[in-house]
């Protein structure tokens, strides 16, 4: 991964007043000594390999009995999952995995129940306490649905379970119906739990190399594990001072479609992580080239409170020459010769300097290509990079208290005792 | 449509303040004498019987040789049409509309020539001048493969052109070719179009009823024509009196997933429209309940520079009743005997106490259901909103002056002439 942090407008030297806080932030993560210290889990993450060939082996027989999986989660039990299978996945082909459990519609739920009915399915459902509504309700739903369609039995190979590893409703479930179970880690929090079963079965289940993806990860853990010549460390000074500054709006910027969901995960990454105690930055994302014909015209021009991070990804996976002879009736000659990723690029350099001209300050990430590899070790940047500008914002990131307002509310609502 | 402004925290006598500036935007739109007046044949807009007539014409012809319609457009050539369809259709059943011409990357338009090679296709595309990078790449590539597939002839039955009526390399390349031609009117900018041959087409070919909803637009037409007691013009005020106290940041929220691209849609009409002379409110969405558990948090307890409006969705198009006795696995006896679209509403309503209560003010727009009819009649209602808002605002709510500049420096650094 390379960074070009030049465009952002803050200097070394600005960076440097940060440093003592840099170093307090890096030893409290390192060391639990920080706020939220229970759920750094994630920081030295290893998989053991028993839980590792567990979870391939589930993904086999999924994959083998299924033509889908469905994955009931929201939230963290959800978004890592699809941002990396959608990352890794053709763009058109039929889904081999869909979600449930991360809304409330009825048609939403009564499509899906249609849409499987000539269709084999297995189900991983994934909630710690397994008394989130959102999950608890498609669960109940879809497990009475595979119970009438294929027996107590049959269902019993077909449904997978991701949750708390002693307690709760979903435990208590799993072990009356004898479902086979992943553990969710007490140490990590759901927006950082996509490298555990949370993540890894659907990811699995869905034909991703999870060795590739966890290879990427370790690699990160490596790369950006000492305190000197940190770019984690340094994209977390910048995304401060530039908030110090009024920029109150960060972009997640990519030009490769299959990243719009690891836009979401990494909005709820950085959103839940810091958006608390009346501060943090609002995370935004644009998927251009699209979006500069919608959103463009307001980075260009409008309120001067937003910064952008762009991923920038070298390599297509697929490429496409374009041959344009002079004269033709397209008048795209000026294009002759240029490969498709070629001029996506050039679209993603000229839109850095539009809107860096325009005072929007630009961050580039730059990886390889989308692959497992690239992937693992991105995520991984922002999970730590998150972790630490959330200590330099003097939040606990690693807790989301407001999440439970409108919970009691509807509960109330509900009549739920 | 009902409209709930109480939650806004703007009371009467402040919109009042702004009695005379709101009647001045109403005279200029209706009489064409505010800025960016070329631009406003959305306001009274009436679709010629023979046009339509020629729209589900093609419609027809397209479905019945076609597996699927490849509509090629960006920004307000796309939104429109896609937000539509995606409201109107099965969530998960293959598409009958696939988009391409919005973006430049590689993977894309590969996967989509490897995805449609054993399916029948036929192609619309869209633009006003023909030179917009992204449409005319991916024309070149999909005519070219067509006429590769189907030869010249049968290739020109299946490519429908929206365009100018009269000049650029579109409408050359249609002339040309021979191919069916429809128009881009003069005096509609694209984020108004949705309702011209631009969205039409698409929409029809994917099965929607356009005269239901062009009767939605009708009605919404008559609803919001006068002065007096209009809820697009409150709309509009309230808007601008909490950009003023400081909320920079507009979420536009649902509760159905279909309604996602709806959102998209509303970003770029918004943010296009009033995202200029470094002023304007920053659009952004969020669906729910899914993003209750991503973006929940920080909309809760983040910084509060931020209100929401949110769409309210009465019925649902189905519906499941939950049966849950007491004392039974799932322990969900609390939601016994409601339906799902109940819990989803009672979701809703926590909700919005939750966060009105952290200080984020709510206005909440009520449509009976997701149909043809109320569609169109909750996109003109923001059409009217937006243009009076932007009007408010002291901006050209018609011009989008900055999406040249990325454009320009692209083209530099492919050494177009």
């Amino acid at each position: 991964m390379n960074f070009n942090f030049e465009k952002a407008f803050v200097n070394d030297d600005e960076i440097d007043l940060y440093r003592s806080r840099i170093e307090k932030a890096h030893y409290d993560l390192h060391n639990k000594t920080g706020k939220g210290s229970d759920f750094l889990g994630w920081v030295d993450l290893k998989i053991d390999d028993n839980e590792l060939s567990r979870i391939k082996d589930a993904a086999t027989r999924i994959q083998e009995q299924s033509d889908l999986l469905i994955v009931i989660g929201i939230g963290g039990s959800y978004l890592g999952a699809r941002a990396v299978i959608e990352a890794l996945s053709h763009t058109f082909n039929s889904k081999k995995v869909l979600f449930a459990g991360n809304n409330l519609s009825s048609d939403y739920i009564c499509e899906l129940l249609e849409y499987v009915d000539d269709k084999n399915i297995s189900l991983n459902v994934i909630s710690k306490s397994g008394t989130t509504i959102e999950p608890a309700v498609s669960f109940k739903i879809l497990r009475e649905y595979m119970e009438k369609k294929y027996g107590e039995e049959e269902s019993r190979k077909r449904i997978f379970v991701t949750t708390d590893k002693a307690k709760g409703v979903l435990k208590e479930i799993a072990n009356q119906k004898g479902y086979e179970t992943f553990v969710v880690p007490d140490d990590i929090g759901g927006r950082y739990s996509v490298f555990t079963p949370v993540g890894l079965l659907p990811i699995a289940a869905a034909g991703v190399d999870i060795d590739e993806l966890l290879r990427g990860v370790y690699d990160a853990k490596d790369e950006f594990a000492n305190l000197e010549n940190n770019p984690c460390y340094k994209y977390a000074a910048i995304r401060n001072i530039l908030y110090e500054r009024g920029k109150k709006i960060e972009l997640l910027v990519n030009y490769e479609p299959k990243l719009h969901y690891i836009t979401e995960w990494w909005k709820q990454l950085f959103g839940e992580s810091e958006g608390k105690d009346n501060k943090g930055i609002f995370p935004a994302g644009v998927d251009n080239t699209t979006d500069l014909h919608s959103m463009g015209q307001y980075i260009q021009e409008g309120e001067r409170h937003l910064f952008e991070t762009v991923i920038d990804v070298k390599n297509s996976n697929k490429e496409l020459m374009l041959s344009c002879y002079e004269g033709s009736i397209d008048k795209l000659s000026y294009l002759d010769g240029k490969t498709l990723n070629e001029i996506n690029h050039n679209a993603m350099k000229g839109t850095v300097i539009a809107h860096t001209n325009g005072d929007v300050p630009n961050v580039v990430i730059e990886i390889e290509k989308i692959n497992e590899y690239y992937i693992g070790q991105l995520l991984y940047f922002f999970e730590k990079a998150c972790g630490i500008s959330g200590y330099l914002l003097n939040v606990n990131p690693f807790n989301q208290p407001g999440v439970e307002a409108y919970k009691k509310e509807m509960f109330s609502l509900l009549g739920k005792k």
